[in-house]
């Protein structure tokens, strides 16, 4: 069977030729480690993914969860699916030997992740929801509340949620509504509802580990009111097992386009005045706590929305190489049907879609080795640095995979063309289930906000700096190649438009105020979207490049693949950021200006 | 209840300010008709779009027909739509008054069908099927054909089908195995499976008359020896009436991402031997035959799709009015949230929204005018040049709508938000049925070929010259008011790229042969699509500047949203045809060079 997931030849390319992943090895925190064990740790993942996630990846779709008897139901292959990955060990990859985890690198651990977002985006949102709440219980929680939660949701017997969004508010956190009322214990009491919730409940783990922020009484309002709390559905007993029903009540299910396999729930918190809440960490300091935890989910969604266009990539290449339609143009009309791959036009989609989702993955992994970089690259400086660029690439990650990886699995139809638009192919379940990424965790457009009105100007720019210090490294690279250096030229060029826009941008702050200047913030952030994933392609380009020369047969064609998005990507989408430093610098204020009822 | 399908406004705008098509009455086909029954016609079917189709769209969605005993079954609110159609007469709109028609321009009966489409795009494909292929039967069947099938369908007794597509020739239609075996009698045999037929089978009404292209035995290879032949469902008794069932068997439904509600069928034809048909006009010439009706039906594709976009934008408009979440960049987290329509990046959402969904109305408007012009403008150098431009723009139409309705109803979904993407609101729906328009009736990369292969270079590029007239006139009417003066300066750069584009492609059709220039077909599409819509937004915003001064209230504030989408489309999207005129130009390569074996 071909691989339908994810290339492995791409993926060793990203991992072990352009990211050098091996390297860690070298330090402290993954002496233990070998690329043998990376190897293995990708293997089991791809053979989960392929054995118990992808399966029933459209028969989860085709049977929502339902709401019964005030609990939620799945397909059982679900349940088999959580088991396995955590029998894999695969909810404590990254954790500490001594927790039980595999102490494996954030870029193997996400590169594992993709596996599964490839296969199955809905079954996989148990597990990665609960890997995000044990992150949050392992880093701010006090030692009797890991000792106490912290097993249980490593080792899948519990499954953890993020509570965060209410009703009346969306993405305006600050406007939360729900109380926690302390209690002599030291517990406290919380009231409230959330909505949204995704694996809010569901008949696959014994409990269910709530994170939910909500502001304690007397606290300021705001975002500065905001604390954290663990909230499970089950209260737990002297022996640490799930005893007493907590009275966190399931209202109802939400009936989504796509990603319908994970349930999204409506909760109500304290309907009967005892719903049990255990404060994580400081009181009001819950904000920061989950966008700490947020900004990892982040890469998460990325490398979901990524890899969705990743596999319905690979499933429309299979396709275009199989189906005969239609003759070259030169042909006119004579002779046998070709396959479609052989249309000019065929091979622009297929050609998008590749440097949509490669790069896509590229970008993710990048992330993800920053972020490894945040916690053992070797001195203070270079962690502080990859941190900052860590923080600015964030929203870019998120939002430009997302962005992207729709379009990719909106032009996987188009290559199926009729067949595509049926439900027996995959494809036109990726373009639903993708849809989603560019919702949660942020949508898009407060991505832009971040991008722009924060990560951009946090630290004297410190994040931007690294970044341009990193694109001048790659062009220098670049232009030592000859298949790569038109491309450098591009990119030089590019990245002068990229300077001179956040300058003229940065001047606007002080003269125009913020409102002029973040009135356009989406058309910024595909300005840097565009331009990241341009710098990642020509150090892809780069790599392949020096490989060529010693490269045979199978490698030469996927090296020349290479190239040839690299080219795609440089040539075709790149240079629109020409028309967008052109709106941003222009402060141009169309939609600013446009009146409410001129609509 | 606020309208929720088409602003009513925004059509009397667009009808009778900017198409002037009252001035239509002059003519003799029209003389019957004035304003007060075109605004009858328009009333009638916004009613029954609103009572008969849009209360069951969200229904059919999720019941779509079944396949039971050999048949497919529909809800029953379908028929009950399809019969209030027909009942109204619109089966009949264009028709002439002695076959029982309204003898409707094509104008307004494409501004009827836009209700419909709005309403509930499934229910509606039923008569629009029909009705393309009654305009078959009229346009070419022999005096006996037109007596015996039209009036049943005109009345809505039977309806009509499209039976092209065969599983093994997709869209290469020359490719057709279907077999027509002449009979003694004058009729034919038919032989052949046919698929994505939609309406091929339904319980709605007494027989189906399908318009099928086969091949006649001994003819021509290829596009070259297609007929075109009337196969019904039941064949007619001496009376008329449905007698014995032909020997159409239905072999199964497809099932569609979105358009659910309309049967997509796979068809056995002659699996006993005993298909009868009969042959529509001469042999051979069925694909030109066609190929004229197809070119209506991809007008009304352009319809359909426009008109989903602009539902989409009308129900995220409401949505933002009334939704509060958040608050101004400048009040910094203090005072109350307002409505999300007071944050730039929403306005942004639905501006852009705004110029797809009603530039899409107008580009489709304007097509359908042009049929008009075709058949009854004065004079045959008018009517000539009328044709020449609307063969030109046909491509442009079907898939300019198809790819910017699409792109409305995404932004619609993320003007929602987490509601968006859930059923409970109707846009994702919406976007789900859209995603079929740049697939049927000819794929977007397909109408790309036709308008650079053939479109432009038809009779000396009549069509684009005759474009280029108009855009220079509107040009000249756009420089004499003081807020549109700039951007008739934006659209005359705009043009002379076009015009400088067209050129090099011309010249290197000689130089470098088709291969080369069609490789980038969907690229110069999209150029052309943003020039055409950005012409009849320069026009939109001539007649609404004009208009400003002597308008009062709502008037100003419509007119006012007029220049502002104006402004919009073509500062945000029509410079963007700089880039694709460089890649054109530049006769590039990338996709055309790449390797199967690269992939």
């Amino acid at each position: 069977m071909n691989e339908m997931l994810i290339n492995s030849r791409d993926l060793r390319f990203q991992l072990y030729e352009l990211l050098g992943v091996e390297a860690l090895t070298q330090r402290e925190r993954f002496t233990e480690h070998s690329r043998e064990t990376f190897d293995a740790a990708l293997e089991t993942a791809r053979q989960i993914a392929e054995e118990q996630f992808a399966p029933h990846n459209r028969k989860g779709d085709e049977n929502e969860p339902v709401f019964r008897n005030g609990a939620a139901e799945t397909i059982p292959e679900t349940k088999a699916a959580w088991r396995a990955f955590a029998d894999a060990g695969f909810l404590a990859a990254h954790h500490d030997a001594e927790d039980g985890g595999m102490q494996l690198p954030t870029t193997i651990q996400q590169a594992c992740n993709g596996y599964f977002f490839a296969a199955n985006v809905s079954t996989a949102a148990y597990p990665f929801l609960t890997v995000a709440a044990a992150n949050l219980v392992s880093a701010h929680g006090t030692d009797e509340q890991r000792a106490r939660w912290l097993p249980p949701l490593l080792d899948g017997r519990f499954s953890g949620t993020m509570a965060l969004t209410e009703p009346h508010a969306g993405s305006s956190l600050g406007d939360l509504r729900t109380r926690a009322i302390p209690q002599d214990d030291g517990s406290y009491r919380i009231v409230g509802n959330k909505i949204y919730i995704s694996g809010g409940d569901q008949d696959i783990t014994d409990n269910i580990v709530h994170m939910v922020i909500a502001r304690i009484e007397g606290a300021p309002a705001g975002v500065k009111g905001i604390s954290l709390f663990i909230v499970p559905k089950f209260r737990l007993g002297a022996d640490g097992r799930p005893a007493e029903r907590n009275d966190v009540t399931l209202a109802g299910l939400l009936h989504k386009m796509g990603y319908r396999g994970t349930t999204s729930t409506v909760l109500n918190f304290g309907d009967q005045g005892e719903c049990h809440g255990y404060l994580v960490g400081e009181p009001n300091k819950g904000l920061a706590y989950m966008f700490h935890m947020m900004n990892e989910a982040r890469i998460g969604v990325g490398v979901g929305a990524a890899l969705l266009g990743y596999t319905g990539y690979l499933h429309s290449l299979e396709f275009a190489r199989n189906r005969p339609q239609g003759r070259p143009v030169t042909a006119k009309g004579e002779g046998k049907q070709v396959p479609i791959i052989q249309h000019a036009d065929v091979r622009r989609m297929l050609l998008a879609q590749k440097a949509y989702a490669e790069g896509g993955m590229a970008l993710c992994l990048y992330a993800a080795s920053l972020f490894d970089d945040t916690r053992t690259a070797p001195g203070e400086a270079a962690r502080a640095e990859a941190q900052e660029l860590l923080d600015l690439l964030t929203p870019v990650v998120k939002s430009w995979t997302a962005e992207y990886g729709c379009k990719a699995n909106d032009l996987a139809i188009q290559v199926l063309g009729g067949s595509g638009y049926t439900r027996d192919y995959p494809v036109e379940q990726f373009y639903r289930d993708n849809r989603l990424n560019p919702i949660h965790e942020g949508t898009n457009g407060i991505q832009a906000m971040d991008l722009l009105g924060r990560k951009m100007r946090q630290h004297g720019g410190a994040g931007f700096k690294a970044l341009l210090a990193r694109a001048e490294v790659a062009i220098g690279e670049a232009q030592q190649q000859e298949a790569t250096a038109p491309l450098a030229g591009e990119f030089e060029r590019a990245t002068d438009t990229v300077v001179a826009t956040a300058l003229a941008l940065d001047e606007a702050f002080e003269t125009h105020g913020p409102e002029a200047v973040l009135a356009n913030a989406a058309v910024y952030l595909d300005l840097m979207g565009r331009f990241v994933v341009a710098w990642l392609w020509l150090r892809q380009a780069t790599v392949a490049a020096q490989a060529l020369g010693g490269a045979v047969a199978d490698d030469t064609a996927f090296y020349q693949g290479k190239l040839q998005a690299a080219r795609y990507y440089l040539r075709w989408e790149l240079p629109q950021i020409d028309h967008h430093s052109r709106l941003l610098q222009g402060l141009d204020d169309t939609c600013l200006a446009m009146h409410e009822d001129w609509f």
